[in-house]
């Protein structure tokens, strides 16, 4: 059995020279962020048959584990900078430590995000991050931030991630490569963490959130917190290419109330269309306008005519 | 059932302005580092059966979770700032979220630490804090940075907590006053945060860290990191007061090689031996001298006439 020790040093320690003054195997990390910026911090816990199967691919773990993580630094318009992990493990094994460090690192060096410190310990799977990113004091995309006549954006595609679900639960029949493609979809998301900070630069955006519990849902965050309403064309949203072959039905409950997501709903004013269609061709990602803010309160539904949609759905809970 | 987003309102927001320019609410914290400062990381994750009995008083337990975090920043020098809370429950049960966090917030309200965000989810009792600090550049107490012929200092005592343990697993038998004292020190440790400030100040010590696996396995960390041995006094190590209380042969193994105590051990150039008392008295907190550091590797023990002591000793490890 590796010990604690050996098992940080061999699978998360790295002989590269990082951006943090003090890395892993101290008390604490120490990490001097850039003179005048503000500090983005935030912190997800994945539990083994919550947010994961048992059993699943260690690599594509490792990645999921720090991608949620990154999706709430894009979110707020923040840039990486580093990172702790807390792990629970029922056992040390060398193979899915190697692994779920090779996915892990994999994205972290993407995105120039470095492993600062963490823990250790026996005990049911469970992988805790904390990750810090900075950005410009006023620039971040809070979701407070909406304003009466903002359009809403939302980058690439929803609902595949939950069509691959449907298809592990056998709620939908899926074809093989279909279910493979939506699958990656759900165990490798792609943080939106430059367009993030392309939002944030002008700042281009008002308010902005992460969609990981399903767009109705987390946008209801972003009108709470803004105190106002909107109006979402149904039929406008971008469904992910395996959804988009399924029925209408289908594809307006998993965009509209899906999970997993991990790409961001956004709010700008009508005056910053050609600046938010630019800072997604700066970052290489697709933004799609979906609806307006508005003062009445709630949130209403219409189809690609207009006309108003009834639709009964709800985001999803960790404790429903 | 209570939602998650009612649990966290319930019991974890807060209706008081707080040192954070944004706190829980968002997909991000964020938090203003004092100009010129060098920020220190640490996270801690606690799991059921491991660091904690099942059915442990949630009080306590939402006191030693932070503590054991704030321990951390102590051993570094560092000013406590904030913390994130990542909580795994198999339930969202009022009556423990209640005792949890009035623990929690005791502690954090005295060393001036705001709760900024976190997660909660369902799943196996997991309890994951990352805690945020800040120091002057340099001024870090690193366990690199012992030398030759530093002293070794010790903060409070040793050993109660692991006689408790003891007293759980009926390895000791202990009169119930006694089991009751030492018990207090095993679930309500005291963070030495106001002694690592001024620790740190001067600097006046050069090393130090946290005592949670006990001292010798601890004392080990600031020897190989520094790259120098030691000689420890054994009978000049100060047993706590249920401790003191046992016999000799109990008392050495449960100061060198206890656990749960988080007592800083730090070095500190002999010339400087009146500071690190003024330093103990400003902070009220007993210091007491250990041992020196040697050039000779490895660790030496004498008892209290000088003479050599072969004792076999380790420290704990979370996966053995």
């Amino acid at each position: 059995m590796l010990s604690e020790f050996n098992l940080i040093k061999q699978f998360f320690k790295r002989d590269r020279p990082g951006r943090a003054d003090l890395g892993i195997g101290d008390d604490c990390a120490l990490l001097t962020p850039s003179p005048g910026m503000q500090l983005a911090i935030s912190s997800d816990m994945l539990v083994e048959d919550r947010h994961f199967f048992a059993g699943a691919d260690p690599v594509m773990l490792g990645h999921k584990s720090l991608a949620v993580n990154l999706s709430d630094l894009a979110a707020m318009g923040a840039r990486p900078l580093g990172f702790t992990l807390a792990l629970a493990l029922p056992a040390a094994d060398p193979h899915w430590l190697a692994g779920f460090s090779r996915g892990l690192f994999a994205l972290a060096d993407e995105h120039g995000c470095e492993l600062v410190g963490g823990d250790t310990t026996k005990g049911p799977l469970n992988i805790c991050i904390t990750v810090f990113g900075e950005l410009a004091p006023g620039h971040a995309l809070r979701r407070d931030a909406a304003r009466v006549g903002d359009d809403i954006w939302i980058s690439g595609t929803l609902g595949d991630a939950r069509l691959a679900l449907a298809g592990y639960l056998a709620e939908t029949a899926l074809p093989d490569e279909d279910h493979a493609q939506a699958a990656w979809r759900m165990h490798m998301p792609a943080p939106r963490v430059a367009l993030g900070l392309a939002l944030a630069a002008q700042p281009v955006a008002h308010a902005a959130l992460d969609i990981s519990d399903g767009l109705v849902g987390d946008l209801g965050h972003i009108l709470a917190a803004s105190q106002v309403g909107a109006t979402l064309e149904v039929d406008a949203l971008p469904a992910g290419p395996v959804l988009a072959r399924q029925s209408l039905e289908l594809q307006r409950r998993f965009t509209l109330a899906g999970g997993d997501d991990y790409e961001l709903c956004f709010t700008a004013p009508a005056a910053n269309r050609e600046a938010v269609l630019a800072a997604g061709r700066q970052s290489g990602t697709a933004v799609t306008r979906v609806g307006r803010i508005e003062a009445e309160p709630g949130l209403r539904f219409v189809s690609a005519d207009g006309a108003p949609l009834d639709l009964a759905l709800s985001g999803w809970d960790h404790f429903s």
